[in-house]
């Protein structure tokens, strides 16, 4: 049974994942999201939308990727998307150490299966970690723009930043690409996100 | 576009489940578990024990049952697993009217094909439907035996009424019937779980 006691140790551990908070505000109960209601929406997201993805994706990689993705954070915490350069690099490193120690629980050949999609998420080279990481841009954005503004308010996001990060989407999926470049566009139009630092702006 | 915005608004819908509570306490933040991190749980999990499942079984189509089975509770809410009978009757016709309401959402052909997931999954005749039915109790399972007892504390459970639990777990894979079965001994062993109603018990 030692196998199976690895596999049940992965399993309690990753039970961390709902204390770890993100910025995303929930529009329903008024608190932040924590990381893994995210993981399982873009799962879900993910076979939703499998007919935006190119031709040939595999969308159950898609979907055991998504529901990986973030487990660093168990350690590592999330770092918000508009953080610093510097703040990305420290983020990378500890995700890095996090990724060592939690897959590590597992049996080895699973470790290596798991580590693997989690690198591939990263790397971003497949399509579909191509795929997956445009989703995990795509779902925040869609709960700022059903909470009424969200984090763009709250940090002082303007549009301009908001579409430097939809290039990532349209990398994954032009069509939802397509649909977050419109999003902002009518998060702008509504008074949801304004379109640039004014003078009293942070930029 | 009529297509996308249909499903970018189930999209939107399903984040409601991040407000369903669920009985099972959390081991770490100290609050009740929501049915979103549930679903998010029993789908990793399904990817990390598939070797368990009997020879054939899709997990895959496993997977994506387990992400939707708990979307019926945006509207239907969650019921206790040791509700009596007619509270159980009374849920499955208010999941059923949620099911009608929140797959229509979709365009038909997905709201049909999420809907036969929803299905197959409540009525337990395929191995991958009972392989995550087994699973989506299992969990609950492992939340109270980590927290020290949680909710076979709070309510009174004993361990004859856990194991008549069990049966489904070990319909969907017999090895982690085992691995259940052997759980609700240790439970009993370590204090956990009273072994049968006392004579102030609730039995």
């Amino acid at each position: 049974m030692e196998r199976l006691d690895q596999q049940m140790r992965f399993a309690g551990e990753v039970d961390r994942l709902k204390g770890v908070l993100r910025q995303t505000m929930l529009a329903g109960p008024g608190r932040r999201e924590n990381s893994a209601e995210h993981s399982w929406h873009v799962a879900l997201m993910a076979v939703t939308l499998a007919e935006y993805a190119p031709p040939g994706t595999d969308i159950g990689r898609v979907t055991v990727m998504l529901l990986l993705h973030d487990l660093v954070e168990i350690d590592a915490g999330d770092l918000f998307v508009y953080a610093g350069e510097a703040e990305q690099a420290r983020q990378q490193t500890a995700e890095r150490a996090a990724a060592n120690r939690i897959f590590a629980l597992l049996p080895a050949d699973q470790a290596a299966s798991f580590r693997g999609l989690w690198d591939e998420f990263e790397e971003r080279r497949t399509p579909e970690a191509r795929f997956a990481r445009g989703l995990d841009r795509l779902q925040p954005m869609l709960a700022n723009f059903a909470a009424g503004g969200g984090t763009w308010h709250e940090h002082g996001i303007t549009a301009d930043q908001v579409l430097a990060k939809v290039a990532l989407i349209e990398d994954g999926s032009p069509a939802l690409g397509r649909y977050a470049r419109d999003l902002v566009r009518r998060a702008v139009r509504d008074g949801l996100l304004a379109p640039a630092p004014g003078p009293a702006g942070r930029g």
